[in-house]
């Protein structure tokens, strides 16, 4: 049986959501997918690093972190000395990517895919940044290298989008992706339709921990904006930059904006839409849009996200589900490494055969 | 570029609305997944029957069955005396197999689909009788034979659920799926909530084509039924027959019950459920159900489809989409053509780039 070998870099709650599944569900990957993994490097600013090409014990490390010590000292491994000098030196078939999302500059993962493409690994990553503002120079880069670069939790999370894309939906061409993709702002939203202020909404959503003490990202749309150009360039051929996004936040909308779209028995929804325009080119934004109840966008609630595609083949279809967390994200880190495991291994498998439990 | 020959059996609309994506989609399909078809024989009771190992043209064939004539006469191919001889004799990659669906005894869809995987044929089919009827058997034929079986559109025509569970969705067990599955009861039961008889939606349903003259087979659950033995055996390892599963249909419903659930702010759908219990086992269930309101399956309107897929590494997954129709039915088998052919092919691709219009 195959072993990949992965190198964590960033182990927050994302990485350690993919790590807590990989640790959980080891049996379960090895029966179904013949997926056996070896971890052979942590690094992270706050939970420290460890580099051990015999493997290092994930079920340690993570209840390491989760009792508030380093990693430095975990077991017989060496001690790097920086992120990049692990992702010089590392022999790791896939990079497990999951600092943080830096939207001026894409910085610390952009050098660390770039890094890692390099140095013949495939990558799996949950950052934003480089996606949205160095997707075709990646991708180039992959390309260029042979090496596999795969982004599934950088929309809605561990929700499938662009796996649906490998077989699924990939047969005719993409005419259009509309979707509500920022959990944050669609809380604030359906709180404003039950009758409360942007303020109180805002600090109700601060208090349950879905908006940061920052909330700018999400309520000015950035985070949405960002999932757009890469959905744009990743799906529909598209080189958006991310200035080119069409953006409008939620702060200027009031209670009675919403409760005069719902009396008409429409909704109120901060849509992402990425369109196929009739020259061929694609346009992308986000804006608060009155959305009518027939519409399955006008139902997503709460923290929910959802998008509704469009191919030239068939009616639409919508998906629904998670857009953060540790558990989703970390879950679609989850489901690269498999997609990438298939991909490496040339045995044929049996498909939907959910023989394992 | 590997070219892949495809026999079609079974020719009617869901066959050629494949068909068609396949004449019109060629040059995207080419150029995204370096898949180049040819269709070697076709077989249909009524539209006739033709062989050519050089080739049929597809957009001829196509032309001739929507004008009435027979495919017999099509230029100098050969016609084949029965389709049980096509399928002892034909060299092709791939059974397209859509002959009609017959929860009785599954012929003669299931003799198609027996003789391919004999004759070293992978097979791909939107008839759910023999996938409802004969799972097991047929995943053993396969696998004995190195085959591969998809059957994408048995459950919501080309709406993605199977292929889900090819990457995105197989991390971690399944728990559980819940699902709006038959279109024909929800366009019933949509138009009852509307304050219409059974009688008198059931007529509307005829008239727009969406319920047949004979209703029983969607509104006594018989269609749903067969849709969750086929999910819960091929993605919940469970070894279900038709008949264990609990089913009762929409007859005995009248516009009273599903008012009164529209009062307490819940709605009357007919929902399939297959769960895993305690002890392992797997249930499977299709009866009238109320559904809060902030259930993804409550808004779920007319004839559109709609399944909830619960793992255990992440919150619910729902997908909404068609669930029917020659153009959605057909594009299930063209996605499940590229899937296998993804999986023959080994030069690696680079995901996610739609670098083709």
């Amino acid at each position: 049986m195959q072993e990949l070998s992965l190198a964590f870099v960033g182990f927050g709650t994302v990485g350690r959501g993919c790590a807590h599944h990989l640790v959980r569900h080891r049996e379960f990957l090895a029966q179904k997918h013949g997926l056996r993994t070896r971890v052979v490097a942590i690094a992270d600013l706050t939970a420290g690093s460890i580099e051990n090409e015999a493997g290092i014990d994930l079920a340690q490390a993570l209840d390491r972190v989760a009792s508030g010590r380093s990693l430095n000292e975990l077991h017989p491994g060496r001690t790097p000395s920086s992120t990049d000098e692990i992702l010089r030196s590392v022999r790791a078939h896939i990079l497990v990517e999951s600092t943080w999302t830096n939207l001026k500059d894409a910085e610390p993962g952009l050098s660390h895919i770039r890094l890692a493409l390099q140095n013949g690994m495939d990558v799996v990553t949950s950052n934003k940044g480089p996606l949205a503002l160095a997707f075709r120079e990646l991708q180039t880069l992959a390309e260029s290298n042979g090496r596999r670069l795969r982004f599934e939790s950088t929309v809605m999370s561990g929700t499938p989008v662009f796996s649906l894309f490998d077989t699924a939906l990939s047969g005719a061409p993409v005419l259009g992706l509309r979707g509500i993709l920022n959990g944050t702002t669609n809380y604030i939203l359906t709180e404003m339709a039950a009758g409360r202020s942007y303020d109180e909404a805002l600090r109700r959503a601060q208090e349950c921990g879905y908006a940061e003490a920052d909330p700018s990202g999400d309520v000015e749309a950035r985070d949405p904006a960002a999932k757009a150009v890469i959905l744009a360039n990743a799906l529909m051929g598209a080189d958006l930059r991310y200035t080119d996004v069409d953006r409008t936040g939620i702060t200027a909308l009031t209670p009675e904006d919403l409760s005069a779209a719902a009396g008409k028995s429409r909704r109120m929804k901060l849509v992402v839409s990425v369109l196929r325009q009739p020259d061929g080119s694609v346009r992308a934004a986000v804006k608060p849009t009155l959305v009518e109840t027939g519409d399955p966008l006008a139902h997503v609630d709460g923290v929910t996200n959802a998008l509704q595609i469009s191919i030239e083949a068939q009616p639409e279809v919508t998906i629904l589900g998670p857009g953060a967390g540790g558990d989703s994200a970390g879950y679609g880190l989850l489901s690269d490494i498999i997609a990438i495991h298939r991909q490496r291994s040339s045995a044929p498998v049996f498909e939907s055969a959910g023989s394992a439990r």
